[in-house]
């Protein structure tokens, strides 16, 4: 057990707006064989996503701001290389929230082992098989009560949750999934790779105009990952008694202008609607039944996927504001080399 | 059974912002004696309340537009004075919807017979113990979920579903009533009277402010009359898991702009708050629960209530104008005269 370097990603000062390479440090760390109890971790894949935009404020929120200083913390999977602690052999895969690194060492309890299935790759446990997906999954059964049947409307469809939504949706017997993408690429991807029954740019022309165009019945279910004219357009076709889940609202994150509400809340009342925001953390206790539903859809090779690729830790920074900006389709990974 | 002559208060045309006296027309109609099945009452009590500004537009809602030249349908109550039906003699006491006029002759299968119970005046049906009681009551409870001990704020807390929402909120166990008034003597009266554990007047500074500094532990539910700035501070107030019921916009009911929405709708994320609207068409399964409630509470003494009445059919126009400019305490009415 040699000593061994860690490049880390940490917060230098609070971004105003969309951050800035200036906003984060890499700091290096050289760690000593673990002590008793510990194990040092190489990680393969490092998780960037929007929720840590908001953990850069300083403001009161479900999870506690970054302080200055700290690493980003976030999910990755790796493997253990080094251990002090009998629960985690060397080589034992893990999942964790020590975030911008590309090697941890800490408590053995900080890790949790993760079983790995042939030819599905440890990446998935950040997506598909991990936060990502529940987060799709609990907002369609748990917030929105989607119900056989229903015409379901996702906003940033091709995004890591997009596109686990769209596909737990039909799986769920959703009547017609609507999706909202930025590219013409994405918007095709939807129809043919994730079985979405219609998309449509939102770059292109009003959002409200183009979904009622795309659910001409109306919509009962909107799982929002964008906000702003989204939702508006999202209450202007509402069906009666239609759910609403608010999962993320992308558009606000990086802006330093007061947002703007939606003019048409009143459709609220007079439609008897429901809007519930969410976010995963309450929601772990539905981690088992979703493992065993995603898992059964996988091993039925019902699941497509998509992984955006950036390589290095040293790129973290630029990862996290590409997905930002939408330039990734399906899930934005930090990949760590050897 | 003589021949009656009724005053009917009608849409002429649909109004644009404010309404105004020319968008209504008064016509009278001579009955003749009642046909068989039919009862002629004469109204004591006629209601005007702020859902039937919605009806007055051409525009899909819960309800269907009043059509032109259709008399402002809306409860009334009164007493039947001729009757050509066994199961409605004369001298009933009737609640119905035949709105705004001073004597109606129908079919008996429009009317609906009321227990009058001694020293409860009639008017009660079109308030505390009727469709007014009833919104209070499922906004707190099926849409709230209002839970013993929550801190719960109501907006346009002193008029007819204001007055009775803070009530029937502390009688189920809230811990803290705020509510928000237009005047002085409204804001006394929520504290006096009421049972209201804070009130402000929401002309005397901004919102947002006022509650802050009246929930200073944060509000766990809402219950909205007013929309707007109301719901703003609201949002900003509310505490992680909060519940918001939306009832009425006020606000919004007369405006000819397209009203601007909240800034900080953000907040439904990151706290995981659920906002619902609601009508009470859609929760008269909940009437016999909430009038044996109300009819305890009532028959304890624990219930206070307003009335503001104004006299004559001729003036239910105005009557209606000055309640949507909260003129009222309590329950405003229109008081049929012999």
């Amino acid at each position: 057990m040699n000593n061994e370097r860690s490049t880390q990603i940490r917060l230098a000062r609070r971004p105003v707006g969309w951050p800035v390479h200036e906003d984060f440090e890499t700091v290096t760390v050289d760690y000593d064989a673990p002590a008793a109890g510990e194990v040092r971790v190489r990680n393969e894949f490092v998780s960037v996503d929007p929720y840590m935009r908001g953990r850069m404020n300083d403001v009161r929120s479900y999870v506690p701001p970054y302080q200055l200083g700290d690493v980003i913390a976030g999910a990755a999977v790796g493997r253990v290389v080094a251990s002090a602690a009998d629960a985690l052999p060397v080589g034992t895969a893990v999942l964790h929230q020590h975030g911008w690194t590309d090697v941890i060492q800490a408590d053995a309890a900080k890790f949790r082992a993760i079983e790995e299935v042939p030819g599905l790759p440890l990446s998935l446990r950040l997506h598909m098989l991990g936060m990502t997906g529940l987060t799709a999954y609990v907002g369609l059964t748990t917030i929105a009560g989607m119900r056989a049947g229903d015409t379901v409307f996702i906003s940033g469809a091709a995004g890591a949750v997009g596109t686990a939504a769209g596909q737990i949706a039909k799986l769920l017997g959703a009547g017609r999934v609507i999706g909202s993408a930025g590219s013409p690429e994405k918007v095709a991807l939807l129809t043919d790779k994730y079985g979405y029954d219609a998309a449509f740019n939102y770059k292109e022309g009003a959002v409200r105009k183009q979904l009622a165009n795309a659910a001409p019945d109306g919509v009962d279910v909107f799982f929002d990952n964008v906000g702003g004219d989204h939702l508006e357009a999202a209450l202007a076709s509402m069906n009666d008694g239609g759910r609403l889940a608010l999962c993320g609202a992308i558009t606000a994150y990086n802006t330093t202008e007061r947002p703007v509400g939606p003019t048409n809340l009143a459709n609220m009342i007079t439609r008897s609607l429901s809007m519930q925001g969410f976010t995963i953390g309450s929601h772990w206790d539905k981690l088992p039944e979703f493992t065993e539903q995603m898992s059964g859809w996988f091993g039925a090779g019902k699941i497509a996927y998509d992984e955006t690729i950036v390589d290095g830790i040293d790129n973290s920074v630029d990862a996290f504001l590409a997905m930002m900006r939408g330039a990734n389709t399906g899930k934005m990974l930090v990949r760590i080399g050897e």
